[in-house]
């Protein structure tokens, strides 16, 4: 029986984060953590649900694009779009009006983002799985064909994405078993938003550590004496055995960038990720050159970790290797698709890639950057956070270990414990690990009493803020 | 007196160009050139015009996104922006809810742009001067302080900016008074869109060539055949001493381009525009190191030009002389910020730059890009045509040369002559030359009644074409 949908509806949730100053970092000072909110509907009454994180004033820009794009999804039966999923990703992202105000970028991207994944979302249950695991039993050629090659091929063919899904069958199984039973390592964002005072932040790490978490990511680049007292702070509480890793959100200049990150080493961070412009490809291969030196200096008493990363990187240049000893490493956060990771890949401009579920086109366009990511022998490690990437973008890293790298090393997927109380099947983590979604589907099907009460500007939440405001 | 602004009203306004076919490349098949037209107000009854040009479906979207603007600019008076505009360029490209669904590309991008275009308007008005006029006659460092420097700073720094400024001041009044006198050079796009029909193509070439145009541009991408034979036309049209050049608008991946373009070298194209995504730097580059080996082959015959053109790029790499002896140049046209420009440059990645009004952050970011185009001796040739695009970037060309490039070599701005007439000041074309406008402002003020007819979907021709699809 064919699925058509029939429907779709967009909606603009909005959280009042800022009140907490949760979520806030060097560029985004107040965030209310938001979605789009997505539900498509079929005449068989069938739902899929899907959205894109935003951070509060904006979301009615993007509910707007959604609304924009409802017109190419209504009326289309699921079984023709996943007949040609390329088509249809193509029929979104490139409409001959509509991508002149991307293109595959910023507000309609994230449209598209919300959009498609409420497509997977329906295909998952209708299919009775959840998403990662539709994706792990997809035949190889499925997948290709969900992928638009479009602009990458001097970087991945079709065959080349091929043959790493085929290569890779082997141990898919104990893959899965060994997932099922111990999850998917997590690290933990939620210690340290810049706004914390130094209580929160030592109560946050000291309860942390006791959950068995063993990775800490800080936010910095607001105020350089700040950030040294609460990397010091961070650093001692959690030892020097535990990962730190630091993030300042687009905050600084190439140079500027450079030196302030010199200025942290001896904190030892992992990585720093977001230095500068996301745009920045060439900034980013700069940043990487530039601290390689530092490294030298600060490298002693690392190399066990060091060399457990120097496998992933054995054909990589010297002033990489150099930089890797010194324990800091560049991350993109913010790349809108797979032309930008493709070419931060080519240039070696970072040594993560770090993929997002509502950032790039859905599911379709981070395949792509897996693969990508496999090819150049760069490791995976998701963004999450906001609401609902981690009940994303969980699915993704899955199945990224389980058919695509069947490694682990060196990869982990963030966590941030936000939130979660709003959705159907919250993320489930036991021992810093993300347990395997059992639920069909992807994942972000929210509460409807949290919808209702959390709709701007009619949810009850914020009336209650109007009253309030109209009241002082 | 100061001025405050009171009122920011913002509309959609289309054009039906995809029935005839304006404006279809390979990649916007069916256009309807569209604007989001702002038009802000003071205080003391003043008003200023900006605008954004859009293709039709979408355009709604960038309005709500205006509308999401307005609350950063209503309530400011112009003297208190213009006095930090920097900072209030700042304010509207990094609100810290708002630029995470850019940040500084896309939907937000184009309406930041439209906001801005609205207060230089009222800015050049309040002084009595088109804005060419009164970028010219501003001091130096005060048009530094219109410039965000954030992630240029590796590329150009304030410093290095002022003195390009203050070492052009020499000759100034020469160059406005040949302005004045001679105009600013352009070429055609008009007569060779995708979906004209070859007699079509014959008779606009012949008007314009009788006209006194010189340099033609035709769109290619679509189908190799029909491309080969519509440049060969043109090319016998126009003769070989006329300029030609091609433009692909993003539709071939990096190899496929290579291969289109050696296929069209007998027509000896000067550039090839947008060839592929605009988002790859090295992809760019790619390109043009792999076109290089084709120049030495057909290069004969072209040395008059070729070493006009050697002057801008005496301190090149081979591959890139190699590239300009066989008259192939890369642009980029859909360019979305200064921060992308940068490594376009920095990675010797186009040959020209091609800025626009609308797509960037308005003249503040315009005269970044102008500033870093000028260090790296690569020529401006201004992306044109649409909607209101001919009527505001003449003013940013001319300032180009008077205040900045000081010179004409191979430079040369697009014209394409679509819907001026919707225009109360619009441009004045003599002898294929802009001729500088007089009257105060930005040249983007709209007939009422043409905003009224085609606003969308109130307007009378849009509940027309309602009443007859409802007939059909």
């Amino acid at each position: 029986m064919t699925q058509k949908i029939i429907k779709l509806t967009v909606r603009d949730i909005r959280f009042p984060t800022s009140l907490e100053l949760h979520g806030s970092d060097a560029m985004h000072t107040d965030p209310d953590y938001s979605v789009a909110y997505v539900v498509i509907e079929t005449d068989q009454g069938m739902r899929g649900y899907g959205l894109t994180f935003t951070v509060g004033r904006g979301t009615e820009i993007v509910v707007c694009a959604v609304e924009a794009l409802s017109a190419l999804v209504v009326g289309k039966s699921l079984e023709e779009i996943v007949s040609d999923f390329r088509g249809f990703y193509r029929l979104l992202s490139s409409d001959g009006q509509m991508r002149w105000i991307g293109p595959e970028k910023g507000v309609i991207q994230l449209a598209t983002a919300a959009v498609l994944n409420s497509v997977w979302d329906l295909w998952a249950r209708m299919e009775g799985k959840p998403l990662w695991k539709l994706l792990v039993d997809m035949e190889p050629r499925k997948l290709i064909s969900c992928i638009d090659f479009r602009y990458i091929t001097d970087a991945l063919t079709e065959q080349e994405a091929l043959e790493i899904l085929e290569k890779a069958e082997a141990g898919k199984q104990q893959r899965v078993d060994q997932m099922l039973k111990e999850g998917y390592p997590a690290y933990t964002t939620s210690c340290a938003w810049l706004g914390y005072s130094d209580q929160l932040l030592k109560q946050l790490c000291t309860d942390a550590l006791s959950e068995g978490w063993t990775k800490f990511k800080v936010k910095v680049g607001a105020d350089l004496e700040d950030d040294i007292r609460r990397c010091s702070l961070i650093r001692q509480m959690i030892g020097p055995n535990n990962t730190l890793m630091i993030d300042a959100n687009q905050r600084w200049d190439v140079g500027e960038a450079i030196t302030w990150v010199t200025k942290l080493a001896e904190y030892k961070p992992l990585w720093i990720e977001e230095p500068t412009c996301p745009d920045d490809i060439l900034g980013h291969a700069a940043i990487s050159k530039a601290l390689a030196p530092l490294g030298i200096g600060v490298a002693s008493g690392e190399q066990v970790r060091a060399d457990s990363l120097l496998k992933f990187f054995h054909q990589c240049l010297s002033s990489r290797l150099l930089l890797m000893l010194c324990m800091l490493f560049l991350w993109a956060l913010q790349c809108h698709n797979r032309v930008m990771f493709k070419q931060f890949l080519q240039a070696e401009a970072l040594q993560f890639i770090q993929i997002d579920s509502c950032r790039m086109g859905s599911v379709n366009e981070n395949l792509a950057v897996l693969l990508m990511a496999h090819k150049f022998k760069v490791p995976v490690c998701p963004h999450a956070g906001g609401v609902g990437l981690c009940e994303l973008v969980q699915h993704l890293i899955l199945f990224d270990y389980i058919s695509v790298s069947a490694s682990l090393d060196d990869r982990m997927c963030e966590f941030v414990d936000h939130l979660h109380e709003h959705f159907i099947s919250p993320v489930v983590i036991k021992n810093a690990h993300y347990m395997p979604p059992k639920d069909p589907g992807y994942s972000c099907e929210m509460l409807e009493s949290s919808v209702q009460r959390y709709q701007y500007p009619q949810g009850e939440v914020w009336k209650q803020f109007k009253k309030q405001s109209l009241k002082d």
